[in-house]
């Protein structure tokens, strides 16, 4: 199945998603939770849920619906650096030993076709096409990697937009990756279900102005999903609608010779094959 | 005037501290909001609440009142490493010309009285006593240092526990500022018109079993409140309830010889003059 999140009335609100239509979850059973995070908090079964929603058959244009991030709010947004052989390389850096983890805020998303914003504050402005997982269930400490997998809720697209001379004013990538508007999340939630374990052998793309950027497969991942869930239990409490975001390909902009960078105007877009296309344009950051 | 969180059959309450007792602002009206963040985020008067409460007249002991983290679920928790001289300095740091920002989840927070969780993959965890700033309104993006005080709500104690060899694992800090049960926040938010503007000038120490292992003053913090708001301003929107967390003076357990990790039965205290004491046992991590 497929889910995304809209904006109605300025409210995020769940949605399956059928071809081209959207069906309102809430639309179907008032007592349904409007919001992705909430809904795994509540331990409600979505896909039941969603199928009671089909059949009440209500349905909208996908087209023209106004999305917001696919998890507007998550408890924690946990990212990897480094993750692709290719793209350590590009950067000078051996295979790490241990995943590069960062964080987001919430307050730094994005919604497909919403604007990324360009910073006021900086020119070298870059794109990330990554991975984005969504756990559904509170992961026990200490899970093991062979039982990691069941905690996933889905997959979806996410471009980590970064501002690298930000990322690299000090050796805290954090800072660089937590501008407004520069992390886009969406537009769709592909459940774990419909793809391979852990979804790996997907084809995974960034394209500017139509031009690709990074052209790679999800299965050159160093740490797989399974893994990093496994690596972070050591650690922390994942939960319900938590998102680990899986690292990028080689190709960013900042790698090139000469580098290019995301100006106003541009159009970039994410694909991962089966799991979703994001397109966000880029604008100056609002006054 | 000084405000807690405290728990309720499991659920965070918001309450104004005076003396030895606690007034639970929802009390005197069924209408305020019972969760800090969710307080400023309404732009609910909470002095003008407090006072309400306080002439309702409904009060009971702090003292064997349990607490929650002070705000028990940040949007952003945003802290600054190496922000002492003394510090960067024993860790064989220049000073910085930029604040390393890494940023906390709220799933590593941790209250008041509450036991510090000594990771199972880990003996070396250390202590860190920091001012913490809670941002009362939303910060327009760019406001200038000169501006930016005006949007603190108040101050609290943190101790930023740090699981040091998962630190540095990788150049990013993150994961080891990250396990379960490790970030210490409270007792007591005070209103930031009871201080010094930015809360300058206060003893801040840290205790390790009574025996004063920090001892420093907030007037030798390198980037000042002020100055950070208006940096992470030209990057961020700080919103109600985000927490700043500013750095630690000299003296943690890493930096000494031979080096001092915290254990399971130990307690350690932070206390920063005018604002609070914030003490945690010390307990090996719950199976």
């Amino acid at each position: 199945m497929k889910f995304t999140t809209y904006l109605r009335e300025g409210a995020p609100r769940l949605a399956l998603v059928e071809g081209q239509d959207l069906i309102d979850l809430n639309d179907a059973d008032a007592q349904a939770p409007t919001d992705l995070r909430a809904a795994l908090r509540t331990g409600v079964d979505l896909q039941a849920a969603a199928r009671r929603a089909r059949d009440a058959g209500k349905r909208q244009p996908l087209d023209g619906a106004k999305l917001a991030p696919l998890v507007p709010e998550p408890g924690k947004i946990i990212c990897l650096g480094l993750n692709y052989h290719d793209h350590a390389k590009e950067g000078g850096r051996e295979k790490p030993d241990y995943p590069w983890f960062f964080f987001r805020a919430p307050s730094s998303l994005l919604a497909h076709g919403e604007a990324g914003w360009l910073p006021r504050v900086s020119t070298r402005f870059d794109y990330e096409a990554e991975l984005a997982v969504v756990i559904g269930r509170t992961v026990p400490r200490h899970t093991q990697e062979a039982d990691a997998l069941q905690y996933v809720f889905g997959y979806s697209c996410f471009n980590d937009m970064s501002v690298r001379d930000y990322q690299k004013r000090t050796p805290q990538w954090t800072i660089g990756k937590n501008f407004d508007r520069t992390g886009g999340f969406g537009p769709l939630l592909v459940t774990a279900d419909e793809l391979a374990p852990g979804a790996t052998g997907l084809r995974i793309q960034s394209r500017l102005n139509g031009q690709v950027m990074q052209d790679a497969n999800t299965h050159d991942m160093i740490f797989s999903v399974a893994e990093t869930i496994a690596l972070l239990a050591q650690v922390l409490t994942l939960e319900p609608g938590d998102v680990i975001v899986m690292g990028t390909p080689a190709g960013v902009g900042q790698a090139r010779n000469p580098p290019v960078w995301m100006k106003a105007g541009d159009t970039i877009e994410i694909e991962i094959d089966r799991v979703g296309l994001l397109s966000n344009p880029i604008a100056d950051e609002a006054a």
